[in-house]
């Protein structure tokens, strides 16, 4: 997806995506994968001082009215899709969350973000901020997956979100359930939009599609990675979308960073020969060498040399 | 390293070996990764029915008389290393093993193979085995680190040997102990021997490839992954040995499979921007989510869909 403007309504914003599924429809797609807070823009780069104003971004239910069209659409043409999006709990939290949608529009799976980045706390030097980690709560659902139905396969489907794609930890809790199939949407930065000295949009793609791709090979799955791309009020986006198979290849690149669709074919039996041989976790893993990845959170630094 | 056949005597390959650290000093190196099992050929690829056939291919001490002579070359010159050898231990256990030796010929830190491929069982009607779970036990050692004197930089250091390096579990721990700098010794199989359908050995190459530059990256690490390489035996061996950054990024890839030296200036600094950002795990890790990481061994499989 291209990037979607504080300026642009919801209304403009559904009607592009309808746009893009109803392509994808037409060249026989039955699943669709948007970004990360496909709905709006990537507003936690913006400093909002009351949680009224956050509340333009936040869904209370999914779908509700402002979405309904997409859901209508989708389950019109018989395509299931994937989304993130902002989610406000009738108790009042707020979450980055995703749901798979099923094409009879049933919710299959929904997740919220466990990898949260940026900070709780502005910095009022700053135009452009990252507070995720202040509007948003850490997800408290787990790696969930879930067995999809007959028209897919039966794949055994799992999400992560944006930075979550990066965490080898959360895509072996989902291989650890023999997941087959990574629906992933991000909004990541392509430069510091603040000026400051930053890693090249080059090396920020690379290094989401290195992720992907390893990521998807030592769990033998496929893996779906979707950004939203482009310029979105001032601040840059990278694009990378990419299809990767169990093997870490990828069998599909968006080259640009506007609204643009990318199709694969995902044959799940190429995941078997992974899962039954070298990545085969019963044989050849040995849980009680990885304690520390329960045990500690940060690094602990060795002693020092002799 | 190029082969290690059976035919070869232990002179001629330790002479190989020291006519390689001779020439990685002339160029500067201060420290030389030599692969996994580097003083013998991949003789698990054999079926031994006796302990006593097992013995030509194992260490009972490291150093001993039969490797003395590179051990004081490289302590003449100066040059530490990373050497891959099957150990035997006095009480008669085998395992697959690796230590780094400091410049000054003290050994830094040892390291014994956790994920052991291969089978426990030979199949009798296959001339070429893979026995590394019959001929060694797992290693008991779990990932531990180092951090290396001052002519080194005083890295963190580390050891995966081989199947490892797929695993990104053992990286994480390494991770978590903040390592700089991870030493990797392997014998990859180019094709199936026995003549079966297979991955060719570009796909192979390339899983080696990405899974180093990937978990590299994801623990902000500098790696350097060595192979034995060409046919031993009549069983052919990936190249591909390579130098990566803490950006995932390969600065030195070996282009043949024979006796080959590659080189790179490792800037531990590079370890900061990551360890203090993207992967800051005090900051964003949420390990009361990764639990089925150490409480399962194998996948479990979802419920059917509904």
């Amino acid at each position: 997806m291209g990037p979607n403007s504080l300026k642009d309504s919801r209304a403009q914003i559904i009607a592009r995506m309808i746009s893009l599924l109803e392509g994808a429809a037409r060249e026989g797609a039955q699943l669709v994968v948007y970004p990360e807070l496909a709905f709006t823009t990537f507003f936690p780069r913006w400093d909002y001082a009351s949680e009224a104003e956050l509340l333009q971004f936040m869904e209370r239910t999914m779908p509700n009215p402002s979405v309904q069209a997409l859901f209508d659409r989708a389950a019109a043409l018989k395509v299931g899709f994937y989304v993130g999006y902002g989610e406000l709990t009738p108790d009042g939290h707020r979450y980055n969350s995703a749901i798979i949608v099923r094409s009879d529009g049933r919710t299959l799976l929904k997740y919220r973000k466990i990898h949260l980045p940026g900070s709780t706390h502005v910095r009022p030097a700053q135009k452009y901020q990252q507070l995720e980690k202040r509007y948003f709560r850490y997800g408290d659902l787990g790696f969930p997956v879930a067995r999809a139905p007959a028209e897919w396969g039966n794949a055994v489907m799992g999400m992560l979100i944006c930075n979550d794609r990066r965490w080898p930890e959360g895509w072996r809790v989902l291989g650890l359930q023999n997941v087959e199939l990574v629906c992933i949407g991000y909004n990541s930065a392509a430069y510091d939009p603040n000026g400051g000295e930053s890693e090249s949009a080059e090396t920020r793609t690379f290094h989401s599609t290195l992720a992907v791709q390893a990521n998807a090979y030592m769990n033998a799955t496929w893996a779906v990675s979707v950004a939203k791309a482009g310029v979105e009020d001032g601040a840059g986006l990278i694009g990378g979308s990419l299809i990767v198979d169990p093997n870490g290849m990828i069998r599909a690149q968006a080259r640009t960073l506007e609204d643009e669709l990318i199709f694969a074919e995902a044959d799940l039996d190429l995941c078997r020969q992974g899962k039954e041989k070298i990545f085969n976790f019963a044989a050849h893993r040995r849980p009680q060498w990885y304690r520390p990845i329960v045990d500690q959170v940060g690094a602990v630094e060795p002693p020092p040399a002799e």
